[in-house]
């Protein structure tokens, strides 16, 4: 059972959604046509087959708007649901319901969408000691969320920001004037609970991370699988290894074979097309 | 030249990915890696071609961090790009363009997918009078800066919101009890300055409303090309058609054939991939 | 029945106000005064016979300070009330119903004014086919609410603001350099669901306008009521045609006459005088 | 000179009615029909005689659009100016300022009309001692800004809130048990710098406040000219006394004559008509 | 019984302090060790003898991360209490109620910190006609809590900000040219419900003030005791006198002692240590 | 030198507080007693020797109201300074920087305050390999800035809230039903730059933890340093140790003698006095 955040961490997203759907003058058509005291029950249902992510942003939008509304989880985050499958039931002021309905439906197809790839790419991986993590390269004001999302899917968390450990990349060991000088910095600055992960481009700048020492992570970059499986002889357990850069879902399974322990994927969160998910009501 | 959103309406989005970012600590990467006062030039290339959308993005993601900072575009928004083209440089404090260049790139990678993918459905009906429209199937928070995008890539938007037009589906004719209560509800409503738009599924649907006669636009839902055709040859430019429903890049180019005046599309928004854009530093 | 926003709407405006209202400390007064368990029936009585609007600003005010308030509406927003008459009637904490008072009283008022007014332009143009349509001079922060209060004195709403619609106006014309430009280039921007207008000040200009043909509507400025019966003729029913420019209560019936869709006035809004309305505590 | 208010404190008002007029798409009417690098020069010019108040208000609406915006004063908040006087004139962006203009129009019109309303009560009483004061009947969001206007008529300042002095209502003393009673729990929790006003409406309540004599000044409610001069006499000096209760221009001097210190008015803010300025562009 | 401020006033504090502990992916300890549905019965317990203030804080922070949490009050703010004693006991969700603990202890700690400290003030001056007042020297964001604490310690507050008093410093003296002057300006730009006090740091600019006549009250700053008994002497009940300046726990007493009406000191609020408060689960 | 938070992530802080302190009229005394053109020079001078902290919150709040303003740093953060000494100057329009001191010098007393503490700490542990860290004992709304200061005076810092490691306490093992289950359950959901710390009250849960072996540091909580010798010989390298709970400046020297990593002292954010801070004006 994957751990939603907290409702208080969804809402804000779930209102800005809405108070951007909303605008000034709220649903206009629904005001006019539909009667202030009409009630609708009504099914969400996937259009195809993918996993669940987000039903909390569904149930919170709905209540936003009708705080008397009752929403029934049909399915749980992280399940796989079929085409025609109904992941939660709803029954609500008619118009707080059509109000509502495209904000929940953004949030709770993207966020799917986000699922269902990512548990393409761990099916992709599976039977190897690889995992699929996620990267920074997410949507702006719901990266809470959509790392939420790759936790249903089955994968694990990289950062959630620049703030929460140091990753050195190519450009600081540029700046720094080399992998050794970096490090140095990097450790001095860190406190005992932040965990330090540097970018590689060869084997050479793997030798030389390892002979430093200071290094939690190595990031293998844009590598081919043979390297990859000679960087992880080298480093024989000491470091966590990470593969990123360009890893597709066809190439996941060849990369998982050399055995790193992480394949990161930007796509997972920034390509995935949404899950079909529609508001069925029952009229 | 496609006119952008003004800076007021782009910089709450910006702040708020960048607050998303550097969390409570900051880059802590660049803070113990960079020198305070080092300076960096840089160049944002496209990886792959496309059309290039949310440059104003970049540019003020970097300045909320370096108001001194000189950035200059090298292509224009809506501007097709090659692999390897750079589209703006910069030069700017080293801290706040490593700390700033995540926020820039999900957002002009972002903005760029959708103007790509509009790009090429534009281009499928090409040579017919039909337009490719947005719907309200976008990513929460970004509504604007989609919808900009989206003329980026020749489309036109569809409503911003659900206060901006009344657009009646099928529970709404559903709860109001038919075609004609309903558009009279509207019709009663509507300031002088609302459209209305109606969905239909069937062309008996369509006949009332031409019967009925207050719908400035009729919305052909999930129809094919055939029927489509008998529709637009029923309405004989008495109002504006729109298709819409599950429309592909497949399969525009026969539906814009049967004389409908817009193609709505969901995808161009909610499933199109990121534009890959990298950021390459001068060292 | 008018439709009201929906609460999701109001709530920041009645938020903002009672902390703009409570400063720092809260009600001293009360705070020192009354105490803490003490409870009060009052009811909110029109010192003054007019139209009621805002009566859920007055409900949220007092729910916002004590959550288990009782409210009960004894008018609807819409219905005209007598001097001395009831519009609700309310039992709650004491402190909060007293520290809610003028932020609820202040919208009631405010709101209420406008309805009052509004009706009674809608009034003195009875009889024709014209009707009362507000605009953008409204108070900064209560456009929404104010564009409420005018349905609810029986107008019609114009333009929420700028992104809703286009209306061109003479800066625009000159500008753009002249009526045939001008109106292509909103056209060629426009969606489909965006209707455009355009104002003239001479019956030359309404000339050209309806030679081009672009636009849904047209904006009389400032002509005379004989000169507005010309251009209905000009028109015959080909755009929709509102009237604009000073216009006051006293003029409007004139104006009416002349055959003109809409009326619109600056006034009803942003020179109304509230209506009195107070809080008649039971003690 | 009356001190504005620091733009810290504008700026909020400013950007908010911004954001209520622009909406999510923007100014599409500009955006459409003006060229993005024209520029403009134009002139506040006041329609009606009257005093300008909220000059700032205008200044910032169209910085915040075009910071590059040259922006003139011609006149000074709380300066008289007559019909076609000229208050500031402006060059900006075209687009920026004619997307500013409505903004800057409602918050100066507003504010002007509040000084112009509140100049004329102060004429009224002009040879007595009396000076007129605001309430807290004023416009929601707008409360410091509609003081500051008020200031600029030539008022003064009652509380600005609930929480920066204790005045004592009827509806206070009834709950609280007595006059007595309320003066000393007002008096144990106010600090030193926090002043303490008590309302009465007969003599008699006014003779057991200066019995109990823990006020700093007495509100007469709603009482009659000839009482008030009686109340004066009574209180001989012993306490800042303020008339209150449906003063109207007409009324002012009247009650002036009777002694009162202050003549406090809602309706100079919650119902002055707004001053009629316009923006008229150079072309 | 002191009143504290409305739940209205004391969310936003706890919603900032939550925010800021739950970062983006809130509690990651609790979510990944304890399950959804455990609860968990808890006391707030002070390890150090004190005086209670804050437990609204507490309660709020509990109830926005499980509304239906049940919190019992076992002590009152402003109640002294034992070590070992508790102040409040709760049953709540086992994650919310940890993901709370921390900022229900800040915000409790520091307030009964504050209320501790300012009853050892207050106790200081115990038998003298002297009160205790705080000053605005409190922490950025808590202004308003920490003054409800200094209430509940038995002090008095002093303003609240720079809006809701006059209090002329030696700054204002020099720079407007004395303090004939200064005072002239100041009283004639105060509203009839604004105080006026003056900093003095010697007899003869107490000698000035009081022949001047227009302030309501006087600081004596920085004096010795023996100097202070002058200035009294001097005032002779026609002002209110604040000592201020360096007071320490130490000399309160004594400078009580020389008939002043107030002490004021900031060490209350910005150099108090946090009073011990843990809670202790029952498991 | 120490890495400051950049102005993105103060200056927020800045804003609260000055609208804190602004309320809704502003600095009623500088408005009504200095000229709104005068101009000041001054310096901010520590009263008291310490370490400065925070000198970008004092620029900063200056900025904000007069962002002409210069202001010349004559320290760095984390510098100690002597009494009397200046550790900036800065020239600014005199309202401005009146209204800004008091903000100005409650941030950089505050956290000025903190890196004295904290440096005293850090000398009372010099000459072994023992660090001291701060806890979430903190300031709410303060947090970023607080440990700043505390990186200022050379400690470094722990967890910023609960979402950037995994720190395992009492509570968490008894619900969770024991050392292994509980770090099972950690480990597993953590992604692989997130570090997780336990805490242990006995060296028999020491003991367990070392055999479970998934932690990456453990706490040591209220132990004497007779067995927190014991447990660093029992860890052996192998964990980060953390000493925690009640450590005081007076115990702090004994306890980082057993050779622990770490002492972590809630103190030197939650009971650290105000460095005494001026701002010396020149007139």
């Amino acid at each position: 059972m994957i751990a939603p955040p907290p409702d208080i961490l969804i809402a804000p997203v779930v209102r800005l959604a809405l108070a951007e759907d909303l605008g000034r003058a709220g649903d206009v058509t629904a005001q006019a046509c539909i009667d202030a005291d009409a009630v609708l029950r009504a099914r969400f249902v996937a259009r195809k087959p993918g996993v669940v992510a987000g039903l909390d942003c569904a149930r919170l939008a709905i209540l936003e708007l009708d705080p008397g509304a009752a929403f029934v989880f049909l399915a749980a985050d992280g399940q796989a649901v079929a085409a025609g499958q109904a992941a939660a039931k709803v029954e609500a002021n008619a118009r707080a319901l059509l109000s509502a309905e495209r904000t929940a439906l953004n949030l709770l197809g993207r966020l799917s969408g986000v699922a269902t790839l990512t548990r393409a790419y761990v099916d992709a991986v599976a039977g190897t000691q690889a995992r699929i993590a996620d990267t920074r390269k997410t949507t702006p004001g719901l990266r809470h969320l959509e790392k939420y999302a790759v936790r249903c899917g089955g994968g694990v968390n990289h950062r959630f920001g620049l703030d929460d450990a140091i990753l050195i990349k190519d450009n600081h060991i540029a700046v720094a004037g080399g992998i050794r000088p970096v490090l140095q910095r990097a450790k001095s600055a860190a406190g005992h609970l932040v965990k330090i992960e540097i970018e590689v481009d060869t084997l050479e700048q793997l030798a030389t991370v390892l002979e430093v020492g200071l290094a939690d992570a190595v990031l293998l970059d844009n590598m081919s699988p043979a390297t990859m499986t000679q960087a992880v002889a080298m480093v024989a357990g000491r470091m966590t290894i990470e593969a990123s850069g360009g890893i597709t879902h066809a190439s996941a399974a060849a990369i998982s074979e050399s055995g790193v322990d992480y394949l990161s994927s930007g796509a997972i969160t920034h390509s995935s097309p949404n899950l079909d998910v529609g508001l069925d009501i029952e009229i």
